[in-house]
């Protein structure tokens, strides 16, 4: 009989009980595949959508040969492929942050390529696709990971495959590895970087002069990667809030029961505020911050401190001496002021950056300020002394700010504090600060998740069978069933002016003031912060009833009848 | 048919999906108790064991009343009782920081005492009852709160009943409202009140003479509510625990997915680790502090970080540039080292404290130095600044240290890194610091906490029935059935010299080296050390076959054979 040290040892690497339960959890699959127990892959054909943008004629100018054989044309499944190629050789690799529901992609991948096929795995990001370092996968290594957490199966990294140089390399690695495929698992640079490396190995890789495939999977739990009906939402976003979700739905617990505390929760996702906007739709706590409300109603940090002093100040008047705020990471950039002031201390601080880093840490303050325009001045004496210390700090290897590094929580405590002391006497403020970032990037996918993953994975894979390059592969109609289709990468770029240079990239979607999402959280908000309404979403469930979520904000903005989900 | 936007609606104020849901989760009970879909009290015997204390003489002597009814032994359920008192009005009320499963407290004590009694509920804890602030509590309402979180059903306070004043408003409200017995649910300073309160109210508060039967029952999310086999676990500690294992396994998965990254993680627990223990026991992580191995290998500072020094550059070695180290918040006052310091500043900073008030900020430092022993001051000068300022701030109210401010957490990775400096060039280390708290408190219960306090509930309210006094309520054997039973809380007491005079406390119980929990941590450490062997214990399930989990340290600490709770 085996001893309870014996189990504890039997969990090691990957083997709690949670882990080894949801390994075999079984996943629906898109009616296209066919059986969920043995999927199969996708032909597709030319929609009538076909895809552009403001740019278009320069893409076209520079993607001739992906724009050609796609037209822009968006793909939809034609059917089980009957005639889907065999003896490709396909690598797959993750780019950037880590997003809940990556290995589900490599198994959906694996599955869809079948025994027929040959799936080899890039560690440690594109950097590994540069250096070659590639293995097989075999069936075994995807029961290992299905459903579990984290890119750790494969590794990741932020390399951005752009020089000539770099082209060159990935280049080599295709001919070393004999590779026929490329699928790039990121956001939207690395699938900016995906339409990049599909034009450069169009053709001419291989001895008979034919090409490698690259399709690109959508990941970001920014989740601003986001094309209207195309892609409703990019994968690891629906764990990420609902962990984030859960967190805040425990603290709106204790600030109730407690009677006596203010959570300030700064919620990861750099620029956009989807994360926070889904989080407050799944809690409804008294304050939710928007970046892109702040930066379109050109609010002042004053007045942001105000109307968050003003409703402490109303709820302490009705006795309730507790309550969260929810802040979205990149609000200080979001603040027209505080923009202003950024970029032109980037500005001084690189023009005068010798005679800065000379002049003693004491007098750094009033020798940056010497530098401003006078209503930027007034605007950084204003500011708490860390926060300064902040804003003076070494840029990072553009010149820029480290804006994450900013506790924009604690900013906003300390000065809604001294706003309550000018409002009136004794409003009783005790307020704590959090930060809820990487805990929500590799947590173990939500069903959601799992099953969208697993079904991009069939998708991406299906594409490369069919031939096709230069796609992000998609999932439509979550909560129809799911349709496997195909984006083309040239018709969503656009050029943006970056360091003095044109760029291609895919726009951010940042959230608009007229998403159903951000109406509805208009329509409540000051409901929410009159009295306690909030709800508290839970841990996220693998089995049972309460499984089958999808965001909510996905479900307002795609015009969904309830927020259960539907593949298959 | 309903729109999204009013389903949306419904979910305000505790509605969620998963809330809804996890209301109609069916709760098992123990044998005892019959039926688990009416569940009825039992009725207790003295059983052959009898508690006592070194100060045993004394407590008899300050406690005649609840001593000589008890005897100080342990009460084991005789079966249904069919002469269950009927009449009875009973309060319950919260004491302390909230933990899951407060509120299946309420709903087991409510299915106790059926529609022949009367269950009120006191607002706001302790001082509540001081106010005479209770409310009815009927069906409906436990049936809205079962299987939530927090302790917002009647929210919470500190207040200590412990003054005559204080005692004899207690008294008021027992008389104002004609309870027959109050139920208190806290940890061991509550407990500890609640002994103090039966004695007190033990006899002549009625009009017939009689008194009023006083209850606890054992929460902590701490764990340092632990009496052996009697009571193996306080509620609330498997749920904070299975949430901060759940974010440090998604922080494990993260750092072997980016590859570059330690993650500091302070865990809650003033000055127990049995939180930290656990969580590690979960997650497997290369460091993990307990402070009662700290304080017994009599550890310096400097030997702690150059421990964890080398574990880093060992890993760095082999390529492995990450990692995760747990941290438990009481760390610093566990330092011998720190401690002495600590001790002397508090003095120090009391004898001179106007002087120190009035010396400018600037020149604190080297004040407080000046009054120090050279080898305190010594290591007062090798800290950095931000820890010298918090140990210079303000004391509270009993002259303390508020060591929950310190960031242990920084001031390890920045000694750290100093360290790695010393030992060798260039070993990467780039480190994020994160304090996991408030959210474990109020999180919706593990099933375990949840089935655990339905019938700790079920017993609080059966004790009541019989007609007990003074007794903690608690349910053994959660391996084997589950058995209710009771542990006079005089039998517990002990005298401590607490600012000067001597007090009655439940002692805390700390981590033991010869633990089969902490030989266990022992035995695995330096393998995990070495190399990623972590798992990552997911998001608590309520449905499903991950669902029937106890805390691992629980299980090795009681001898269980398996991981899986079983009561009913």
């Amino acid at each position: 009989m085996s001893t309870l040290p014996d189990r504890l040892l039997s969990m090691e690497k990957h083997n709690s009980i949670f882990e080894s339960a949801v390994r075999a959890l079984p996943l629906p699959v898109c009616a296209a595949f066919g059986d969920a127990a043995r999927p199969r892959p996708v032909a597709f054909a030319a929609s009538g959508r076909v895809l552009g943008t403001r740019d278009g004629a320069k893409v076209a100018a520079s993607f001739p040969d992906s724009v050609a054989a796609s037209g822009n044309a968006v793909l939809t499944s034609s059917g089980i492929n009957g005639n889907a190629a065999r003896g490709r050789r396909v690598a797959v690799l993750f780019s950037g942050g880590p997003a809940a529901g990556g290995h589900n992609i490599v198994c959906g991948l694996k599955r869809a390529l079948g025994p027929d096929n040959t799936l080899l795995g890039v560690r440690r990001g594109p950097k590994g696709l540069l250096e070659g370092n590639l293995f097989e996968i075999g069936d075994a290594d995807v029961d290992g990971v299905i459903n579990t957490g984290g890119f750790d199966f494969l590794g990741t990294d932020r390399t951005k495959i752009k020089t000539a140089a770099q082209l060159g390399q990935a280049r080599e690695t295709c001919i070393e590895h004999r590779l026929d495929a490329i699928v790039i698992i990121g956001g939207d640079d690395s699938n900016t970087n995906a339409a990049v490396l599909a034009e450069f190995l169009f053709r001419g890789v291989k001895a008979d002069g034919t090409g490698v495939q690259v399709i690109g999977v959508p990941k970001t739990i920014d989740g601003d990667l986001q094309i209207g009906d195309l892609l409703p939402i990019s994968f690891g976003f629906d764990t990420a809030t609902r962990i984030y979700g859960e967190m805040t739905g425990n603290l709106l617990q204790d600030t109730r029961s407690s009677l006596k505390y203010w959570h300030f929760i700064k919620l990861m996702g750099r620029s956009a505020s989807h994360v926070t906007l889904e989080v407050a739709l799944q809690t409804k706590p008294a304050i939710t911050l928007i970046s892109e409300e702040v930066a379109e109603k050109k609010q002042s940090l004053s007045f942001i401190v105000d109307q968050i002093a003003r409703i402490v100040a109303a709820r302490a008047d009705k006795g309730i001496n507790h309550g969260v705020a929810l802040i979205p990471e990149g609000l200080i950039e979001f603040i027209p002021e505080m923009n202003a002031l950024i970029a032109e201390l980037n500005d001084a601080l690189a023009r005068h950056a010798a005679e800065f880093a000379a002049v003693p840490d004491a007098e750094k303050t009033a020798f940056a300020a010497s530098r401003l325009t006078p209503d930027n001045a007034r605007l950084l004496a204003s500011l708490p002394a860390y926060v300064v210390r902040m804003l003076l700090a070494e840029r990072d290897s553009h010149g820029n700010l480290q804006v994450s590094l900013i506790p924009t929580e604690r900013l906003l405590v300390d000065m809604v504090k001294t706003r309550l002391g000018e409002i009136g006497a004794r409003i009783p403020f005790a307020a704590h600060c959090h930060f809820l970032g990487y805990e929500g990037r590799c947590g173990a996918p939500t069903l959601f998740d799992a099953a969208y993953t697993y079904n991009l994975g069939l998708t991406a894979g299906s594409l490369i069978l069919d031939g096709r390059t230069g796609y992000m592969a998609t999932v439509g109609g979550l909560d129809r069933g799911g349709a496997p289709q195909a984006i083309p990468l040239t018709g969503l770029l656009n050029i943006e002016r970056r360091h003095g240079k044109d760029e291609f990239v895919i726009e951010k979607a940042l959230v608009r003031m007229d998403s159903p999402a951000m109406r509805y959280l208009s329509s409540r908000r000051a409901a929410w912060a009159a009295e306690d309404l909030f709800c508290s979403p839970g841990p996220r469930q693998l089995w049972g009833e309460a499984a089958r979520q999808m965001p909510i904000s996905v479900a307002l903005n795609s015009g969904a009848e309830s927020l259960e989900f539907r593949i298959g």
